[in-house]
């Protein structure tokens, strides 16, 4: 991903104060002078990138060292420019905004792999609309459902999480600007000219107030990764259950090389899935840290905010990996649409038992239908025949209904309810 | 909280199923007369709730014994009604819909009392507007700020909280129906007009398709009231620092036998900010596992689901506390702005020392500034003077500022940027 | 479970005080003729407690009202022994060591839960021992296995994990009593001396010291909790697996009403392995919410000791739940071997593959070996037929292995390995 | 730290694979004349690391396109002998060892910051173990103590912490070595022979079984991570809240550069303790990963073991920054004695009333006292005069203590209990 690596993060930082200063001139704060000097110095690729890291451990933050080295840097091109280098502000000020570049890029990416997890899951969901295949719940067989309905139900929660993403990010592009403790003193009476002015040149909101000990705005955007990630565990894990030996209903197409086994020759691994539910696993703790960090003291936190470093850029690295590999998995399976029927006439149908009730219940009431069929559903199970061949010999069924009856209603694609209707809004809806 | 309570949640449980009855004679499904015997039936308080209790610890979930007693009750009342009781449903879709109805009960709940939390909070930033205090960075004493502006800072987290809950609320105010598999098909044809009704009757949203293992909508509530935890859990952090003893710039006003201590009599604990201190530690957690449940397999979970069930109600509760403690102590502190005072000239007043540099910036260069008041500082502190004295006494001080303009610019309320302004825009967005 | 419910905790917190003035007694602080009737009035089903619950959010812990109650109580048997009642002691005394009271009772019973559940996996560890079944990775089949070494990988974890409980409890069964501020000066010089006698009266160790914001030795009870926990939830997703309906291969039998649907009258859900599940993404973060309160501040806690009250008795009830859950289903699985073999044979027998490559490799190079087998195992997949009958007919292969070897090299039970060994040193170490 | 960076972690793998190979050859199932090659190509210095992480995330793992480096490496070395590299091993026996090899190495490391941190706290705990402060309780002044007990407790935490994880390590200290399935089958006979001499080569223990879907040993090792972060956080935050700019007990004495601001030149921020709360923070959410991570599937994981590649190691790492940080905090602080004599005396000395409720408790019963203090209390509050004024002229205490008595019960020294005992226990038990 091309945002939150080590030098994209460097980058914003530079671009931020660069930023800064542009603001700062444009308030009549400093000179205009030294605008061009601080932006041409403020360059990543020139910087000493390990020095950084290390001297920041000692200064507490990562800013702190930065300062230093743009500052000389600005004075090796003009001596009378280094002093305008961060002026008025606080190493927080530039590290949140930074945060908040950084959050833009990679949630457009992010957004981006949402979009094509969607419109490979809207191709599953129109194409497979009437492939019937066992309903499972508490993974045993249920009554049928289409293969189309189950990737309605990814696609709309898919829907929703990119809604929600984006939705979250709206309201966390806003520029911090506080300095010391928040009420920009050190700007004088230029404290609102310089912050409007700074959001218009990185393209961002105004907020009403600074906010380096609120933490709502990005938590939310946690919160938003963290349920992207949600779903698009279900999604994963829903693949490699279909995807298991004896399921065998879907099957992730590995390119050469992909997914195999050291020991193994035949194993295809379903690693696409397999990683979006390892984020999954990963993303609700990553949450919970940010989460956890909230309370941060007065007016810039003793732990909190220091705590949110490592692992925002974590959870939103963890979100696209997951959102990247489920696009993947949802553009290359293969669906095995015989295998799915085959599947619901494995252990004697009985997954059919609610579509019989229901046929029967015309006849009888409903509990009494759903007595006669758990009765008929045990003796095949004892006797290792089908429902269909243990209803078809019972009195009480006969009575009720004809064999072809019967056999209708225990045809699965005779039993699919409102699953074309379902499927047909949610595409309405998300479009594909 | 008159939510989430035991009898309460069993009432809603039968409310859906009254819901239901209703709904499908609407469409026809079952027959009119038995909707009144259905849902004169379904009273809590008529059941044995113990009995239901330990029944569903074998069946798995509690809305099969709860069914079970159900019928019996409207056969009682006419035998041939019983047989409409949960009419083509499954139990989950009773037990989401009924969640979704404690939650419309209890979001209600914790929305008033942030509203009150915001009232409580929206006075202290108009009345404390310019009452300068220190601000507090990383702990330590930093240049000053207002009181109001910290509450202005509590208002706006709040407001945008209280927001948030109420977005994810709207999103998730819909009815789950799905019977067996999620296709309806125990209706037949009816399963959108059942769908339609049961929603006008519980005034729920209509979903595009049943989301019973799609859980991000409740999960974006139960972000939405980890937020709201960690918002408050902010407020109760400053509050009980500031309540600090050695601090004392506010206190808890006690009733009586309120936070006192079994061993010492003179004690007053912040009872309340500890309450949303601690809600703050736990929710991170609570929410965390609900992202945790989010993979759930196929059709209905074999976990996460089950997972929820203590889950969401207990982060409900914890919501709900912390907010209304929250609200109560800010409505009941006191503020001691002379302490507010006191405490900015503690430590020689050295809170004061970007102030200094900002006077001398316009003589000096900031850096230049900056090293003459941080050597100032220095001295201040090993001969245990004020910065006043240090600086009114140092010949490069004395060149750039006169003695008056050395005390002004060490008046804390000469130093306070924006605070105004800031609070002023947040007090109109949020009124107050 | 008999600890940690309302009344017991009532009645701990009683016994703590019975205690203590038992043990101030012995050392002479309060005088012996009291104890009695302090030790009579201390009983919880004489005690109002739904006053006191709710008495305690006034007061912020539950134990000061409970001290009025008691004192009430005694003084309505002898007016003078109330006020030595609680004497020299604070709250966080009293819920410390009936919170261990409440930890030995319940880590007892859940020992007992562990102690089953290895009694009933031992069984299928011996008798399964030479079982041949499909291994599973990446819930891919792969090389064979036995269900009895699938057994004695459960049996070894629940050992260590019992064993793990056992000592973490060790460490934990200390009583607290620290006073105001963890000096006991209440106590004068007695302090040493009532600590000794209360803990022996309570059979309890004594601490070198009190540890009332020290709470390692409980947050190591809480992980001890968490990992069992993660050990049931392995085995009950294993369980959850194998029973799914395209498996089969092991089945919860249910007693009647157990585990059934309110729609599908074939269901046979496997409630309890889901129980454990749901337990296991619980548990985790009731772990991390335990060791999120440890930053206790100073001598008490604002907000992390009280984030402790709800959080550890609710891991403990999932935790005994989870471990009863396992050891019930353990004991009541039907193991379904015919399935097993038949289940090895699906898909072409492709699991045998690395099985063939292991005979083939004392003919060629192992990564020979595997290219060939490779090659082998994709036109089997893509001529659905047997990896036997494509083997038998594969010039490399025949020009390496007979027949009877190729046939003999894909017999599931010649290419077990070590499993025998294992199980057996497993049964060893932990009986069974 | 020397472990668990990229390149650590990459020759790990590689000597474990050169160890595999040692003891395969020790017992005969591969010639002895290849290892010297295969180890001499295991050199993670020679390696396209890039390469490697690159095609690590198409193949699933990073052993994968390792293994067929280090086959090159061999080839190129003596071609015969590449057809032994990771002979009979599957990549997770491969990652998992090299895990126990990295956490071998760290846990020295994280061991010797908590003996560092224990000698720094031992020295305090010795030099100040009467030295009187304020005991804080809900963070509110509460009966003295002295800074050596406080240190006492930091000690006694650390000491259980650094047994803990020592016990936790000896646990997981084994070897992983299962072959595809866990069966050893591709070893044949040799399965157990290899196992033992592979441990031998890595001076590892030998399990009974292979643990490669049982997590229990290092989960158990990033439990008493976590506590041990825990420990840290409480000592981090005391150190924070001791040095706030109104209490001044305690100050971290900086480096130059370091906790210094950009903004405030009189900022001494208490980095290392921050670091050590940021830690608190985090290593809970990590542990909670750990254990979510616990229910892997059958004999290899679909998704926890995934989970944990990157956790584990972050884990480790936050683990030791928190305890080498409070290392080196504890051995930094400069204590200031008289501010905490001058504390005490703060708010009218009320932190004594209970001493003195002690003095009066021999002349009235303690309930009394009780509430003659409380009075005391109020009053001295409400009219802004010391507790020692109050109570001399109070008739009630008058007439139970003389002058010099009430002088004596408020002189904090006067009223340490057992703290010097304590102290002492706690020295005996930890050395220093």
């Amino acid at each position: 991903m091309e945002a939150f690596t080590p030098e994209s993060q460097w980058q914003s930082l530079l671009d931020v104060e660069a930023a800064l200063a542009a603001a700062e001139a444009d308030a009549g704060v400093i000179p205009a002078w030294c605008v061009a000097d601080i932006r041409a110095a403020a360059r990543a690729d020139q910087f000493d990138l390990a020095a950084l890291t290390s001297e920041s451990t000692l200064a507490g933050n990562i800013v702190i060292p930065l300062v230093k080295q743009l500052r000389e840097a600005v004075r090796a091109r003009r001596a009378d420019a280094a002093q305008y280098v961060h002026y008025g502000a606080t190493s927080q000020d530039i590290l949140d905004t930074a945060l908040v570049l950084e959050l833009r890029a990679a949630s457009s990416l992010i957004d981006d792999a949402l979009a094509r997890a969607m419109a490979g899951t809207a191709l599953h969901a129109r194409a497979h609309a009437t492939t019937a295949m066992a309903g499972r719940t508490w993974l045993q067989q249920a009554s049928p459902t289409t293969f189309g309905l189950k990737a309605a139900g990814w696609l709309d929660s898919l829907g929703r999480g990119r809604q929600r993403l984006q939705a979250a990010m709206t309201g966390a592009l806003v520029v911090q600007l506080g300095g010391a403790s928040g009420t920009l003193a050190s700007l004088g009476d230029a404290g609102s000219a310089v912050m409007e002015a700074f959001a218009r040149h990185l393209e961002l909101g105004v907020p009403d107030m600074p906010w380096q000990s609120q933490r709502d705005r990005i938590v939310h955007v946690a919160a938003a990764l963290g349920i992207a990630c949600g779903v698009t565990g279900k999604i994963g894990r829903d693949l490699v259950l279909l995807a298991q030996t004896e399921v065998g209903e879907v099957r992730e197409r590995g390119m050469p090389g992909e997914g195999t086994s050291t020991a193994m020759p035949h194993k295809q691994n379903p690693v696409r899935a397999v990683t979006a539910i390892a984020g999954a696993i990963r993303a609700p703790q990553l949450v919970a840290t940010m989460l956890a960090a909230m309370p941060q003291e007065h007016e810039r936190a003793a732990g909190g905010w220091q705590a949110e470093w490592a692992t925002m850029p974590e959870l939103v690295r963890v979100t696209h990996e997951s959102c990247d590999a489920t696009a993947q998995a949802l553009s290359q399976i293969e669906v095995d649409v015989a295998r799915m029927r085959d599947n619901l006439q494995a252990r004697g149908g009985l997954a059919l038992s609610e579509a019989l009730v229901s046929a029967l219940s015309g006849q009888v009431s409903r509990p009494d239908a759903a007595a006669i069929v758990e009765r008929l559903c045990r003796a095949a199970a004892a006797e290792q025949r089908t429902l269909h061949e243990v209803a078809i010999h019972d009195a009480n069924v006969r009575q009720a209904l004809s064999p072809p009856q019967i056999e209708s209603a225990l045809t699965p694609e005779h039993y699919l309810g409102s699953a074309a209707a379902f499927i047909d809004r949610v595409l309405r809806k998300w479009g594909g």
